[in-house]
């Protein structure tokens, strides 16, 4: 996507440790316009029409996952991270390691609000090595719902994740594809 | 706001601990309509073509701020939970006791993000004894930007917060403050 691609290129900086900031526009303070430019793209990826909600991790993401839900008018679910007492009764549970916070985090989300007859969308604005969406994907599974797609907004290439889902037989895809950094340039695959 | 009031009437439940959860169409599950009906209604307290940002705390508030800025046209903004090794430099902080989470959270924002020019609208779903608020406030101060108000969807009114904004020169508004719980009935304060 060459708007999203643009405003890496332009406003993204890389920090020690490979890592890429993006938090002018994506994820500290977010352009909801180009939010809404993303869920529009995802159209072209995802039959939006036949999902019955959109699914992301807490806590960048749902900004993100918002806008998608509102364009494809369905709701927008968040699995938390556990620790909140605020959820009663029966959850799902997946663990992941979390490469933003350097240890494990346990995401839950209630059953409430995912079953058997829902056809799910994962959403996320970045992906790393992919286990956020890898417990994601296993919350989907443990409720017996139907997993339609995963849509990324910014992947870093060079970390596996996304060749992991391009690998599988989820229909994945991911609207920028950071291939390497080259000193302070970002350089994206084709 | 009437449809919020039946929303959490109809759909809200009572937990032990006074715990009122309204995490269907709120917090967990996240019903973008309703969102988009409570950024309007907003717009009746808030002189919203004055500001520059919304600004939320992460990560329930997301949603709903997302949802005002777009509808604002202006950047969404979110402090963060103090942690993340991929915010350098120069930050505001806060220090505020979490209700949810019953520890002692630091809220944290990019200088790059807030200044002496912003104009502020403060936006959070939920609020109990205001803390999160509280902290949010802080950081406006410390940019040295104005504060044009605080909007929250849904207050207990029980937990003090509110009167407490009420009582300084905020201009403060929820649009659905519970006064108290009888039982398993949600009452609404007039």
């Amino acid at each position: 996507m060459k708007e999203l691609q643009e405003r890496i290129r332009k406003e993204g900086k890389v920090l020690p440790g490979n890592i890429i900031k993006v938090d002018g526009f994506l994820n500290h303070r977010v352009d909801t316009h180009l939010m809404e430019a993303i869920a529009r793209e995802f159209e072209k990826y995802f039959d939006v029409g036949g999902i019955t909600m959109v699914l992301t991790a807490e806590a960048s993401g749902i900004a993100l996952a918002t806008i998608c839900a509102q364009e494809y008018n369905v709701p927008m679910v968040f699995a938390k991270k556990a620790k909140s007492d605020n959820i009663e009764g029966g959850l799902y549970r997946s663990e992941v390691f979390s490469y933003t916070y350097k240890k494990k985090v346990t995401q839950i989300l209630s059953k409430e609000w995912m079953g058997p007859d829902d056809r799910v969308l994962i959403i996320d604005d970045f992906m790393a090595n992919g286990e956020a969406v890898r417990g994601l994907c296993d919350l989907v599974s443990q409720a017996g719902a139907t997993l339609v797609g995963v849509g990324i907004a910014v992947e870093k290439g060079f970390q596996g994740g996304g060749d992991r889902l391009r690998a599988s037989n989820i229909n994945y895809h991911a609207l920028a594809v950071i291939d390497r950094v080259d000193g302070d340039t970002i350089v994206f695959r084709d």
